[in-house]
């Protein structure tokens, strides 16, 4: 039986990992008959988002791996803890907790880093050559792990593409129907909720995306 | 084009909905080409459980309109703010913020109340003879609501079961994969994370469910 990894990064679309690209994720692998393993880094949230007006809660804190644990159902790891002996590809959903949690992306744009211990949790998947799955925003994570090979996708935001380029990689437009497959590196973005206008619309690329990486196992 | 209400209780299987089940009623409805608007009560969780460790967090308090928020990316409206009128069918997703934060089975059993404010949310559907769907502890407060003539399901926990009878309703044991649907007072419900052993397997349940519910509009 395959197994895949999926990293979060807290629960909620503004503050942490986006639910609905989570949880199409983990269904398009149970649907697959893959086994998965959540996992999520063990720090607190950059920030804690009122989700019903949008405000950061100044005066809250929120652990990454304690609010994962909700998505996960409380079936959620340690990122230090895992043997990637044990997995044949990973799966990082988006929301703001990718571009807040697992990297600065969302302070510093191009010159954004990636939370170390984030950073080599992935780069075992990449040494390893193993498969890697990236959505929404998450995939600006790639020109840091890939260098000037990465070719990945978030949709068609002028900034956000421009970005990716600047850092090193190459961006490449795509609908929400659609993935991105980079075959030097494995990896297979799609753009989910960075232009889905609804669940059913973000569940197209999210399923290819599953289908791809299984493939690729 | 059918429009459903879908209330919410939090988000986090042990202290609000269960995620995966609100998400994939979302999800089934998002692909039958039904929209869908998101509510819950404005009023403080029961409980903030620690969905790593299990454990009650005793100093914490958060809201549940809130917290629902973030299963509903932003989109949902305190359950006061409902007009009948605009809804064609209401469904109601699982885990343990239903039975803590809607009534309050998890404390009472048998002689538990539903929340006043929620209560008169539901009956607005039972009156205008609109289909309701219920999953996993949700159909606890049927009997509640429709009385003698509830019929439905929470899988096969014995207690639970019981429990149903001893309020009123008649309980019929199901397996993941079924529906079972109450003619006479347009109730639909399914075990889902009752009986679930995977996220597949709730969701064979919840897209039926859905699926009766829009037949039943």
């Amino acid at each position: 039986m395959k197994n895949i990894a999926v990293l979060l990064s807290g629960s909620g679309v503004f503050d942490g990992s986006e639910i609905h690209e989570s949880v199409l994720t983990l269904l398009a692998l149970s649907k697959a008959g893959a086994s998965y393993q959540c996992f999520a880094p063990n720090v607190d949230q950059l920030h804690v988002v009122n989700h019903l007006t949008g405000e950061v809660q100044e005066n809250e804190s929120r652990n990454v791996l304690v609010e994962s644990a909700r998505i996960a159902r409380g079936e959620v790891q340690d990122m230090s803890k895992m043997d990637i002996n044990t997995f044949d590809a990973l799966i990082v959903p988006g929301g703001f907790g990718a571009a807040k949690n697992l990297c600065n992306f969302a302070i510093n744009g191009k010159d954004c880093n990636i939370q170390p211990s984030v950073e080599a949790f992935i780069r075992e998947f990449a040494i390893a050559n193993k498969p890697v799955g990236m959505m929404c925003i998450a995939p600006v994570m790639m020109p840091i792990i890939y260098g000037k090979s990465a070719l990945g996708t978030i949709g068609n935001d002028i900034d956000t593409a421009m970005a990716f380029n600047e850092m090193g990689g190459h961006h490449q437009e795509a609908t929400v129907d659609q993935i991105v497959v980079d075959q030097t590196n494995k990896v297979v973005t799609t753009p989910a909720y960075m232009l889905a206008t609804s669940i059913a619309e973000a569940n197209s690329g999210i399923e290819k995306l599953v289908k791809q990486i299984l493939l690729m196992v």
